[in-house]
């Protein structure tokens, strides 16, 4: 059976958060929160009885400041961060293939899905896989900064997460249409971007967007790299 | 393990839409559709390959108008309602204590909680109650229309929700604050109208209200009372 996350959403930066509960009942992790939804994620944890294990970023975002810091310092949790994106201040630097365990035997493994960013992961959880800004439903990520690259994640999503079994729910890290969940079998078959798609094709696509700069970008990288703690708050 | 529904959202009316995934991946169930959203909601029943068994309705709502008729006709799911809401094209009536029944072997037992309207029901699901308008989190429906009463509602949620055990996850029919679930523990310890509140006072404090009529209650409980497909509409 597939159990599913609870998926909380920032209206601003259309930002998916998730928090992962063990079979336990007690323990949990949260996946990319929002900075000034950190109360909001708390009392969530507070009103289902939940500890917080971790916080985990997906990479380091360019749109919105993250909340983990700040959820580390009030829950006591460690901060487990993808190795390649130079968040140093975190306990725990993820590689491609590590487990993250919490809760009574709860593990999740990490998927390195470079792309996006040149660190971004996707982590997998009884039957999810939560993608962050590497696949998004019918979409996927841009890979036009902080060292994205179309070649790459053609490779992560085509060659790593497409190779999931096709019930694997995907849990994006964004959605700007509704939309809040999809599958592996979905997104091969359907995703207008990827499906049936060459590596050389979907790299014209891509370079033919002409995105602009995120508005965020110049304060939102530097403060993720810190665990969204900005210079002026810290003691 | 408490087994998450699917949750999405109204932005317009605030209102909560579920879907139930059975334990075989297949068949579900889906409460409190919303009209404009249907295509939405029969795009994930696609890309999660599921089958739609049931259509349920927690009342008829009056701050919007249900797509619970047109997912029936998309779909060939059966409609199953609450017996006291008059919504007569619905193939199951429903009375307090009645199992409903999907894929292989879920249960979804009714709970009559009448109150915000007089036919109102929850939904208990492994260890989820879907509350619709009874109970909100921190708060809980008005009383003032439709046979609404402030001691059915306080006799509904004392005298049956709060009875659940502590660790149910308490699913909304409505947030207006970006909460999405909690529990009955917290609830019958924090909620501000109703926990520790004697019945003469919650009594007091639900007539003080003072609340505006519901913009859309002339158009939308006619509706709902026809599964939210509207006169024009038949043919």
């Amino acid at each position: 059976m597939n159990i599913n996350p609870i998926q909380l959403f920032d209206t601003e930066s259309s930002t998916f958060t998730y928090i992962l509960v063990g079979e336990d009942d007690k323990s949990a992790v949260i996946i990319d929160a929002v900075d000034h939804h950190w109360e909001r994620d708390l009392a969530h944890l507070k009103r289902l009885g939940l500890e917080l294990a971790y916080v985990l970023e997906t990479h380091a975002h360019a749109d919105h400041v993250t909340a983990a810091g700040k959820l580390r310092e009030v829950t006591g949790a460690k901060a487990a961060v993808p190795a390649g994106c130079g968040i140093a201040p975190a306990e725990v630097q993820l590689n491609d293939g590590d487990i993250i365990r919490f809760g009574k035997d709860e593990q999740i493994k990490v998927i390195h899905t470079p792309g996006h960013t040149a660190g971004s992961v996707s982590y997998l959880w009884r039957g999810n896989v939560f993608t962050g800004d590497t696949l998004l439903i019918d979409g996927c990520g841009r890979t036009d900064f902080q060292s994205g690259s179309s070649a790459a994640l053609y490779d992560s999503v085509v060659g790593k997460l497409f190779k999931l079994p096709d019930t694997t729910r995907v849990w994006p890290g964004h959605d700007y249409k509704g939309q809040s969940v999809s599958t592996i079998g979905w997104e091969k078959e359907h995703n207008s971007r990827l499906a049936h798609r060459s590596k050389e094709d979907f790299a014209t696509l891509m370079a033919s967007l002409n995105l602009p700069k995120p508005r965020m970008i110049d304060i939102a990288v530097p403060a993720n790299q810190n665990l969204g703690v900005r210079p002026e708050e810290r003691h």
